[in-house]
């Protein structure tokens, strides 16, 4: 690989100028290893934020974030792959009824999934609230249990796109999380490199999401979909509104419990419709022809559910935590949603 | 002091917007003090020099440098002070034979000066091919050399704008340098901490400089005389040409001979005019009134460079080295100065 001078390729980006192949691979890699310092990667990352990337430079910024560690292979795995990312918002506990919802339809389902950010809450700090349930599973754990139940949602391991963790930490404290390029090479990276081979996107819009208006919500959508496509990922991209909180709930078990109301077929009628609509977009990007709704209806996908915590350690049966002090706050409503 | 949180005063910048000055003063003291990290001030710095700031915010971030350190107090230096600053070129060793020449004329000149930075060579490293001369004093030893010979060429000590100390390395490598707030509030800082009275810059432009055209360079000479006006020091600027060398010689050793040769009467054109044209504006800035050209014929300014080089332990009849190999290099010249 060739070498470059740190300053000349932050003062590429600071004047405008497009990074060629060479120095985005070689500034990711050397990031990676320590070479480059927190620093300059943090001065090249405000350039990128306020110059921006072409389509080119995205792909091949998110292309040396994957090949920073290694692409999981499930071509093993003899059902469909697919996987679906939201990009995070308040109450979406979406995927907990989905993925089992989607293995019991047929498809295989190999979420690694993530902490909590900013104002939106992790799915894993969610999960941990069922006793006994576990995040951390091994590399044959997880093959195993994507074959006997068809559903994992666990942590990612060190060696899945090790550049967008050190990436991702740094733009945390220096102000360069807002950036389409650096958020959809940060998703997507980590989506191609987990090995499903077709991916549903829930790009959230709204005040209560990252993307507060829809052009930016098409934008960061646009460049996801075109970076799976590139790397042979079947890609699909759904808008859904972040105004207000999905469902009635914002917290961790009183999140995991609106969802098993949604397994035994209840819970509130936009927390199934969402769930119902990508369950639907993951079939068809899957090539599955099945119907989700009788899938939530029969109680296939609550027997998944329960096979799917089983497997991790966690008993699906035990009573959830509940808050040590409840205070409750009333809303006035006049019965319509409030914006 | 009002605290803040790093990536809030970023993302203010990052935005286009003003920082407020409790915003300034808290930043530039928590980055001194280490409370705010080096990768949160490389991103500030990256959006200040895509961004700009306001008059009011450099006003603000300088007083802020000049604040981390201590601002000498030399009111107990009865003759007028006045010192000059150059933004740095090719063969630049005014002030060399400048300094001892406005002493020689009743002004004092306190100059702490500084090592070389990118492609201009240093003062400090020039007089230090001096045999014996040291550029470290006490404050005590600045002081007496001050009041018993006029002019001091020295380093800074640890308590001069420790700011931008930090600052400036920062920059260096993470591609910030090429900002005209941040260059003029690090030179400005540093200047006004010193204690002079009067200040005259000589500001470089054209292809050996690091202002290129005339436009950026009158930018950066009225933010410093503004910023030298605010903090009571009187600052006037020279646009001063860099397109060739200046004089016949660029190096340490062999800048310091022809310092010497001016101060001897002779010297090449280029350096005797602007020697004196700047001896002028400082003389004319610290409210003297004489005749820089007949000191320098009459031998005033070579006693004083005598005595300045041998109160800082130089010999001044000393050899001085000379390159172990030389290659001469001979240019075709049509008699014109090459462009």
């Amino acid at each position: 690989m060739t070498a470059f001078d740190a300053v000349d390729v932050i003062r590429t980006k600071r004047d405008g100028g497009r990074l060629s192949d060479e120095q985005i691979d070689w500034v990711v890699d050397a990031y990676t290893r320590g070479a480059v310092a927190e620093e300059q990667m943090s001065a090249l990352l405000m350039a990128i934020l306020l110059r921006g990337m072409t389509a080119g430079e995205v792909a091949r910024w998110t292309r040396a974030m994957i090949e920073s560690g290694e692409r999981t292979d499930l071509s093993g795995v003899e059902r469909p792959t697919v996987d679906k990312h939201s990009t995070g918002g308040v109450g979406d506990k979406i995927t907990l009824p989905l993925a089992p919802l989607v293995a019991a339809c047929g498809a295989v389902v190999p979420q690694l999934s993530g902490r909590g950010l900013g104002h939106s809450g992790g799915t894993l700090d969610k999960l941990e609230s069922i006793p006994g349930w576990r995040a951390r599973l091994s590399h044959a754990e997880y093959l195993a249990q994507l074959r006997n139940v068809g559903a994992v949602v666990c942590a990612a391991g060190d060696t899945l796109a090790p550049a967008d963790r050190k990436l991702y930490a740094l733009r945390d404290v220096t102000g360069t999380v807002e950036s389409i390029p650096l958020i959809a090479s940060s998703i997507m990276s980590k989506k191609i490199a987990e090995g499903a081979s077709a991916l549903v996107l829930d790009v959230k819009v709204g005040s209560g999401a990252f993307m507060k208006n829809a052009a930016d919500a098409r934008a960061l959508a646009e460049t996801m979909v075109s970076l799976g496509g590139a790397h042979g990922v079947r890609t699909v991209a759904l808008l859904t509104a972040m105004d207000t909180p999905l469902g009635l709930t914002a917290g961790n078990a009183v999140e995991v419990a609106e969802a098993v109301e949604v397994l035994a077929g209840g819970g509130p009628p936009d927390v199934v419709e969402l769930t119902l609509a990508l369950a639907r977009e993951m079939l068809a990007a899957a090539g599955l022809d099945a119907d989700p709704a009788a899938a939530l209806a029969d109680g296939r996908a609550m027997d998944v559910w329960r096979r799917m915590i089983r497997a991790q350690g966690g008993d699906p049966d035990a009573p959830l935590p509940v808050a040590r002090e409840i205070h409750p706050v009333r809303a006035e409503s006049s019965g319509r949603r409030i914006r």
